[in-house]
């Protein structure tokens, strides 16, 4: 398997780094005949772009997607769709000062230690901006999805200490933060004020909801769904903890109480209660999904850091520049996205499972 | 990718239901010459082994391994290694009234979803009977790794609110739930007694610390490592979520708090301190890995549950029998064994990162 | 990928060496309620055992074979399927005096250098005994092929210079070659003779041909179905050309003799001829899939032989003991099996092409 | 694994179609620190090019080829490399008439059975244009195989009934079909003459010789050498057989005849023949690796030919317009990026096969 793919049937590659010419996701497996055109991916990147409050960084990356194949009289054709997003503001004497310096909470020094040599105009290969082929693969699964009558309800639960104490999605979407709470999104704000003025930065908390999943998706062993969700989760770049349904309340918890009965009413059944997140024995359960990303904040900060340069020296590095205080609201669309490959390549894995239904397939 | 493997270049495939002959594991991609016995895989077994404690079921499993192939004159051959295991004592009578009811917070419901039948006897693939195989097979990885000095310390943490205030290695082994901190360990036990007398159950949360992991192990994307060892611990029948390093904590920081710094001491860097958890930016950073997997309470508790039958019956349901009123400390050594082997695999994976060391590899 | 597993859906992993306690398979992906049980498999490894007829070895192996895992009241259960077929006859004697030498025509020397030890006992996981665990499996495949409607005629084309020239498939399990030409069984009967007389052996070829496959297996690019099928087919071990179809003989004609024309009767589309060999651009089309593969003569023979011996001394070798003269026959049933495999695989890895056929298995 | 990949630590994934916007691949796995420029894909490209002689199209593809990322300061960085080549040239209207008729030897058929629908104006992804983004990849492959003193020879064997009977490279680049034989080049281009004037096609065999290959690539059962040479090989549109060393000519040798002696001089091992072509028991031994591809003749012929179109109705097709009356010459460079693509491959993935290897790496 390919280090930077993702999924078994449902296969997403991405490429590219934060200062080269472009980046894109290669995705392959996508059924044919799905409707799909360049306006259907542009309005997730959008969701992530940049410069869309004073709490992302200013730099307009335009993130104009490109389909350079696998699309024919507007659907798909079965074969690998090509995407491409231009690099077009990279300019990078921004990060000249930086050239030299491994930046704490970066990749840099890793980078260096694995391939023996460090790009030094930024992240690179490490970079954020690499999340954009994410979300622009994540739009073709998130259509396959709705087709499914799947449907998502991603949002920050929390920035800092300041957590989401109502639910209110249609709030989501009026905040900086994508917060389904206005009045804790308000208090968000100000401690992000506090935490700019000192030259500092946040993180938080992404929340993922998912509905209309049919039950039996997942593995039984190394295949889990929730396997498979943590790892596609944890794999974007900050996140540092994955919570499925109770996650780590669940440990704190009686079986009496973290159990879900069934109840079975007019003849079908459901959960008394989710605390499971919506999958049992790593196959969904018909319930909604619910997972929690942790994010670290920002390492990028402008207060004085300890760090060494490539040659060993000794230096306190002060960061300046364009950099979000906080990356949770942007984190909120990749979040989404990853959560929808892994759900897309789950449902396509799952169609050989029972021999009936190959039986039925194949109309024999 | 099968289903029942996990990993690219050290695989690792379990097969095998808790009432069946046997279960066992195969692994592949062990290199040539690494002695093996079958008592170097023994000792892991017996510390996953049940009836160790009055807080582990009393079945006897016995679990003794056998190795059927690629081990010769004692030393591994670098083709596939067979483990097998009998299951001895699987008394399926016990499970008899169990037959028809979905048991609340296991597989039942959702295996039957997915394969259109149910193994009546117990949890079939989705017992927690499946890991003495994974036990098995990471018990190669850790040898391995013990031949490039990479050690492992692994120990529950908490049991219910219990948590471990003291970090005594050698307290580990000296006490019924392998807690690092003796006094814990009491006011544990009195946790689960009390869980015990009302028929409940206790969830907790395990930790893994990895000593001598070279720098640059991960991929850059979506095999960054620490994804990778997400992926491999909510792997584990009973975790709800997976922290590395800070986790939880590091989405309530400030960066400045957040970042670990780099300091030159006699010519080798190191960080000055270790939030990160021995991963930036997908890859190792050569300190120390340290993980958490947060686990639910046993399901399977005597207090009455409202749950429904495959023929879709309201019922409530008593669970009496066997079962670990705990399931964390038997897990110990299932996390440990899962984190060998994806670092096992790592290692082999970042082997042809750079050309020159390729170059040098062959020679040339 | 496992080195020791092919198929991305119907994933067959084989272990064990010819001289150790057992070989077996894993068979991960066989969809839960094919009526399974060991005698269906058992008589695909009778047609593989040896000592059926004078022309191959007189050693016992018993082949019997045990399912340990995946099949519950008959039924598989959609977990992995363990089969184990235990090493009754090794005699590791016979091949004492071959310890040191490397056999020319084996893998002696190549698995010396690969992996830096040889099993001196015989082939260890080189033994051509591996393909008993393929059979096994492929028994599995055969079976869900056949609840498609998929049936397979596999036979010996040729044996040296003899070629079967009539095709009788009823003759096939009336001789000791497997021919579908009685006659021209006779005459391989007789170049057999003469080249055992003169301690020598002799190769052929085995055919294969598959109807009732649908059309639209196998991917366009690099996993197309006659790819996938080389692989397969070249990865049995004294293989040394597959072709598809007319073959070799395709590059010899023009391309209005190749092509196969299209005809409509009835509603149906069929071919008016077969050169393709059922398959096109990668996907089958409908009309049987026909391989063949060529296999070299048993490169054990008593005559004498230059060689050297593993500390690189030159000596003259002479092999006796048993050895069949000819493989070929024992062959025909093990390219059944890898060819049964492949398109079950491809079967499944199928079934997410069209989006209107997701849709309708997900009932939406 | 994706459809579209192919590799395990060498990945090369393709995609686009003929007449869409571009074609590319994107390349991962590739060791950081590789010099790496366009030009150095370019003249591969330029090999491969139609229009270069009056048996190839006169189509201009120009084949400019563009690196998008994994490259930096000239070095690649050990990050994905992603290739693109616009499609310039691709005036769909020649195609119009072909819009609706299944063209016999295509897979236009085969591709509307399993996606539902057809891309009328070309083959789309079953083009044989597909081929120049796994040839851009496979300059990568070389280019890593000539800094390990890995050189190879590939060249057209014979043209339908004309083959070469001489071996004087030198003379590959000086005539049309690239043949180490000039004066049955001339034989050659006589022939295809004659099927030009009849409106019909030729095919031919293509030979790949590989020297300074280690011993020991490649695995010993599904993922031998071999086997994935026969995949990687078949996997060339038009290819119908494939033959490692001898061939098809070994099942008609006695074991005597096939087997090659070893002989130790001055404290070196090396073989008496060659008739494995360099691999045994799948794995590389050392000598020159051989193998031989069978193209059939083009399909697009301007005689005559019975077929029916998408609605089902029988007419009489006559293909007009530029197109190769052979293909074979613009196949040898696909042939042996296919093939550097798979031994690259296999370089990677035996780093790990002996322990004491896997130490010395880690310096432990």
């Amino acid at each position: 398997m390919s280090q930077s793919s993702f999924g078994k049937r449902f296969v997403v590659t991405t490429w590219g780094e934060s200062h080269g010419k472009a980046i894109g996701a290669v995705v392959d497996g996508c059924p044919a005949g799905l409707p799909l055109c360049e306006e259907d991916i542009q309005v997730f990147l959008d969701r992530r772009k940049p410069g869309q409050s004073r709490y992302t960084t200013a730099r307009k990356e335009g993130d104009l997607v490109e389909i350079l194949s696998g699309v024919f009289e507007g659907k798909t054709t079965g074969t690998p769709i090509s995407l491409l997003i231009r690099n077009t503001d990279h300019r990078s004497r921004d990060y000249g000062n930086l050239a030299r310096a491994y930046r704490p909470g970066h990749a840099d020094y890793t980078f260096d230690q694995k391939y023996g040599f460090r790009d030094y105009r930024g992240g690179g290969r490490s970079s954020g901006r690499e999340t954009a082929a994410r979300v622009a693969a994540g739009a073709i699964a998130l259509k396959i999805l709705s087709q499914l009558d799947i449907s998502f309800c991603t949002y920050t639960k929390s920035i800092g200490p300041v957590t989401a104490q109502a639910f209110h999605p249609e709030e989501i979407s009026e905040n900086a933060f994508y917060m389904p709470d206005g009045q804790a999104a308000e208090k968000a704000s100000a401690f992000v004020e506090t935490c700019m003025k000192a030259g500092d930065s946040a993180g938080g908390v992404v929340e993922c909801r998912v509905s209309g999943v049919p039950a039996g998706l997942g593995d039984t062993v190394f295949g889990k769904l929730d396997a498979s969700l943590a790892q596609a989760v944890m794999s974007i770049g900050a996140v540092k903890a994955v919570e499925i349904g109770d996650g780590t309340t669940a440990a704190l918890s009686k079986g009496s109480e973290d159990n879900d009965g069934f109840v079975s009413e007019n003849g079908s059944i459901h959960k008394t209660s989710n605390h499971a997140g919506g999958i049992m024995g790593g196959m969904s359960d018909g319930s909604e999904i619910l997972l929690r990303a942790h994010i670290k904040p920002t390492p990028s900060v402008s207060l004085p850091q300890q760090t060494v340069t490539d040659s060993g020296e000794n230096i306190s590095l002060e960061i300046h520049g364009r950099h979000d205080p906080v990356i949770v609201p942007r984190a909120v669309v990749v979040v989404e996205a990853m959560t929808a490959i892994t759900l897309t390549d789950a449902l396509f894995c799952n169609m050989n499972a029972r021999m009936d239904r190959v039986k039925e397939f194949y109309r024999k």
